[in-house]
């Protein structure tokens, strides 16, 4: 049986973190990870059962390579426009480990990299025509308006061709303000088929009040969604479809890295709800894949598919042998 | 005063760990112990003040060097035929380190290993009949039919000689299936003094049903034991000698390693036992011990007299100084 | 506006830690921090502040300039006499990284280093006769007989210029016994204006009773102190100034590294009471500077003003991006 | 234009290499890289413009996934039979960095993996019938009389389909003798269109004397051969195509790691060779790959072309800025 | 006595390195220097004896305070401007270490750094006018047309104020072509008293013909320099004031990082020459910082005094106790 | 065969070694061995097949106890004194690793260490008196004025109690002065049966001249020496037994560290010597064994036969598979 096709359309960056307990100021090293939020969601998609693409662009450099080797890594196909112009350059960010009361740090060293220029024209087009679904996030207009263009073609295009549009608004205060993100996401959503928000994204952004049924219903109304997924952190999240709605709580981790967690968790929930499973099973799946997210180092989750099923079976044991 | 003298026999594997937080698939380092159930008994023994000497069978190479080598130091006395053969191996595993909820990954590739051909002819025999205990574990015998065979005669000779036969029932259920486990233990029992056993081991293998005090009772007299200890988890352990039973809680721990608990749990009991402390005394060093171990990495339990009296005493402080 | 000018005199040793989970005696690497209790306090008030000097004496050595280096790094000014002598040393402690229920334990190797023959006359004099604050701990006096002398003769001459002497008694049980420390502090104490004490101390050395209140009223009574301040461990501080005392609770914190956390309090109070912020609001920034230590490596505390406003304003995310 | 295909089958082995100056026996860490010589020579010639696949068996668990998720990370396509038996086993081996006059030492635990088992029928057989190449090596009949067996279907069936044929001959001593070598290898010769072999190789297994110009004529005739290629260590190579023969010396380096320098030798001369270009070209970009490889840690040849364009064009500078 | 003042103006970057023979594509761990070309010299320049600061403009954040940080370690006062605008960036460069053949691979991720729009206003001005020597490099003129004129006005102001102007020409053929360089550099070298330059610059950039002597000596004449000195690779420097040349050969080294070998060169040379040691002196100083400069790893020469004492002395023993 | 007994008397210290091309101001991490001259000859000797005792006095905590592991890992029985005072301390050197032209640094911080009070009462006498061979260096007898009594006891009672007594000049211009050395070396030699001494410290220290041949005749018939073995570094060794000269060159290496070079050699050749073969053999042993150590880190020689063998069988192979 082919498994469905997902197409993820996004920047991602070199993240460059320093060793737990080691500042910025005096770390002498730094460990790398690819990272981006709609990679992240292939990957995680990829590693429970999708069949996904990447698609992007990046530096025509060792450094551009780099992003694509650590997507086939995750047997997830990079297909990519490679940017040889002089000032192409790979956006990265810095991350400086946390540990409670002292929150992790990012500081984005993005402005202007390769992607920000990317037409829909030049990006190889055969993925989003051929695609089941097409996942795009809400970070990427707020990159520069040539995306903001893009991703509205992409969106247009995928639905045109029969594929479920997928959007998280996942809101980066540090890459625009809410008024701004309002006017550009107003606009994409009547192409948008299942939409994932956070409960605090969809008020200050979206402008939606009341609980998160309240919130979910409204807007599943006023776009015309097929689902809205809105999570509300450790509250967990609600699925509704226009007919039902669905709870899932988190599952308590011990938190190793926390970057990714919410890519995870649509990742995890696209690869059981595109393979027919139903929407609570697919909620479950996706909060076990955000729940292993946060005890992997790097972005994305590295996961095997029994680690979610141990999860969901609930038979985890300190060591298994 | 000379320390009694603890002879264990078994395998030790070479563990290759993957760093907290890197799945095997992408990792590429390996942090390398030297771990084997009843070498870490004779470790955490001989570190709390008995003799220990560890008795195996190793290829002749300098992979099966490190073992002997880790052992010394230790202090631990290796004795150890070494087999020249041109397929003697070392049995590894591999140990992907897990976070809650996602458990610890251990993946054997024992075998095959040059002690699976070991008879009791080939073994030094002198250290069997010379010893105060003799140490084996119920992995032994799961991993060859020569083994069942070696076992038996090291148990009947120690027994033979005067020494205390001490045996953990360690039950893998990757090694054999319970069915067979139960065949092979029932034989070799009769020939024990001292029987460690988990609560759960008790029942799924051996069948004894009821709690822990039953099992106990159930066990010293079928199988006309000095003493039987069973464990259950995070609920402590209890021990039975015919007359009086003795319950000990176990001690909370920030756990870094949890590989090599129960072992540590039987050294710290045999180095107090064998020197004649009270069974609670033993059961209280036992419980302290492998809590200390939780908080080391690697099987072994590489600690301090003091450690231990330390937790006995109450007076932990954070910084010592 | 130029910052008010710190001077803290004392000795700084090479710390030599072991990785987590790994005992000193199989370690082969150790992770070298510099770190000493009156150096910590100027690292961390300079970063939140103030202009800070520290005076110490070390040997003529490239070990020895590691120690001013690491103070450069801090934008702490280091002002040392060179020990050129034959045996000029650097004290060291080793640092076994403890896991509970098993504390961390230290090891000095001070004996004999090159602060012990520091007299008054040969350090830089200006600093002390310039200061708006002069700080030492009730550690230097426990070195030497020489360091008795020169502690006495700096908190006199500070005290004759003008400026606030501030100590912390900081009792070491392995340094000095309670008589010999009580003998030696009562004869300093009344040049000091600004004391802090451990509770704890202040019963076994100082041989004061009562709650932290009393005893807070009874040293200020005492020794005509301008300000008293009680740290009660996980119960918090109390300052008294004569008139009000507040109380001020510990922040709860992920601890990766708890050396320095009393050294940081310190600091955090000194960078906001010397800069004429009340105390309740130094003591708060007391806390959470000495929090935030917790969530870093080494000795000192690498933090910048940002991370102790995230902790007052009380907004800690995550991630913060 | 599409690029040729090449298809290469064989063992990958986990190679566990201590830290340069380190001996097994004292070692803590190990580096891990994926290795073998077929799948080194489908890295080379991939990433110098080849669409290499990697056929294979492999244990169904996590060790087996981090080779294929290896040869995805250099683009090789792997297409691998999973063994799902219980004692299925990843090769491994244990590399101890040298330092002259010391050598590396290389201890193979690599018997009983699950390669040996490996049977024609089981294979994906695609990729033989519809491959430009097909390379092989002699260490793969080396391993179990199942593998002898199925290496000649591999290649009888890949040169009925019109592939070129590919056999580097790879004499390994531990794995066999002379003359079991050469029994097996006689028979398999005459399906073999390319003939990489060691000059002494040629005289100790396949008993051809003489230099190399002789004995690449007398092995190219022999065995009805459209192409010997004899190497000679540092004295570089020779090929002989039945006119013409051409020599190529070694590219002189600074030796980071040796192993897999004879298979990025082969890849990098098919990588040209079967892009049409001429002997003379081929020889000189698989000296150059050689070279690139010893200076490059693991087994595999992680290189760009444009390292081999700087070496060919003489113009390596010491820092490219 | 007071040391002669250096202010060296330019940009500095985080240098983002792979270990040893680890291709940027597969690392997973970059080591973290800052380096640029006018702080090396202020660092050699500092360390050999002279007061030297840096002046630049750095973001305002984590990153950018990392570089302070650096350079005060080296005991070198940053002077620096912070940018506090939302695209305040930090510039970076990829290292990818080489070993021969393979030469080490820069990629810059520099444009749009902060530095770029660093104006001559902005930046403190006491510096120059209080200084015995400025510095700057023909780097920062190819960074951009601010930078252009704000290197200019640094030179005229800081010969008006009687400082020693300072510059290397440093040319980088991918920041610009040799046309622009020759145009902007003849602009500023009338305000230039001492030049150093690379034979193979003066001749493809500044369009000087000759041997080092005959280059020298024109360069001299045509700009009316105090100095001029030509380097020629591992054929050593030659310097001319006029009247007299000298002629320095390199110190022969195992290179560990040949990053920042010409700017240690010009910083030991500048050590010397500004202390008014003789130019022959001053250029074997210049050599030896510049080969120590090769055993160190980063940009910086983080040297001691007596390392170079020990190479001129000819005294240099495999081990020093 | 029992093998022959060898002892050794002397201090071992913690080696603390920057890693490469990193200086100690800047390092923040230190790569910690056990080394001492005496220990290092009984380590090489122990592996190549005497049965070593290594006697000494160390400090009883963690820290000393690290030192005992260190020589049971090398199977070498440590017999020694615990040092239970308050101001026991081990010795500690720091070494910055040199690269050339930059010399390694050392620099010894082993004033006071417990060693340097070890009374021949307090040592366990037994080894001295059952040994085939005692080994001591002029390390010793430069720590303190005790351990020259120490010292000419232990070589007065060995040598009475028929064991071959062995001394290494080993002279330390920074532990004395060779007017010092030379008037205690005087009284130690006449009880001294074979001496090792570098051609310049015979001439610096013992004060004779001549070539290596010349000195080694004149000690042996001076002090009535069994056997005399003149080094002189680079070009090899001349041993003299009174009637027949030997002479060795010495093999060349890729130098990883070498310190501990001399003590390899004294061991290689007394592990030959002792079991009687030729000086030529003993000889040639020394030399292969000293060019291994240079291969290894640290100051051990952790060594195995046949590496030695292979050296001396002229077999080395790049990689040995």
């Amino acid at each position: 049986m082919t498994p469905p096709r997902l197409i993820a359309f996004g920047e991602s960056l070199l993240r460059l973190a320093t060793p737990t307990a080691e500042p910025i100021e005096t770390t002498d090293t730094l460990d790398v990870h690819v990272g981006g939020a709609e990679g992240n969601v292939a990957v995680a998609a990829q590693r429970l059962g999708l069949d996904a693409t990447w698609v992007s662009k990046l530096p025509a450099t060792p450094v551009g390579e780099k992003v694509t080797t650590a997507y086939r890594t995750h047997d997830v196909d990079p297909a990519v426009v490679w940017d040889e112009s002089d000032d192409a350059r790979l956006g990265t960010y810095y991350l400086e480990a946390g540990a409670a009361p002292r929150g992790s740090q990012v500081i984005y060293d993005r402005a202007g990299s390769s992607i920000t220029t990317a037409t829909f024209e030049e990006l190889p087009t055969a993925p989003f025509t051929e695609a089941d679904a097409v996942h795009v996030s809400g970070i990427t207009p707020a990159l520069s308006a040539t995306l903001v263009e893009t991703t509205s073609e992409i969106l247009s295009t995928a639905k045109d061709s029969g594929a479920t549009t997928v959007f998280d608004v996942n809101y980066r205060s540090n890459l625009w303000d809410p008024e701004s993100a309002r006017e550009t996401l107003t606009d994409l959503l009547p192409d948008v088929d299942v939409l994932f928000v956070a409960h605090r994204d969809a008020e200050t952004v979206l402008d939606y009040d009341g609980d998160a049924e309240t919130v979910a219903a409204d807007l599943h109304a006023d776009y015309d969604l097929d689902l809205v997924v809105v999570t509300t952190g450790e509250a967990g999240a609600l699925a509704f479809d226009g007919e039902r709605s669905a709870h899932q709580p988190v599952f308590e981790t011990e938190t190793v890295d926390a970057i990714g967690t919410g890519d995870a968790f649509v990742g995890g929930f696209l690869a059981a709800w595109l393979t027919d499973e139903s929407i609570p099973v697919a909620l479950e799946q996706a909060a076990a894949t955000a729940a292993l997210k946060r005890t992997i180092g790097g972005d994305a989750a590295t996961i095997r598919p029994e680690m979610v099923e141990s999860i969901l079976d609930g038979d985890v044991e300190e060591i298994s042998r």
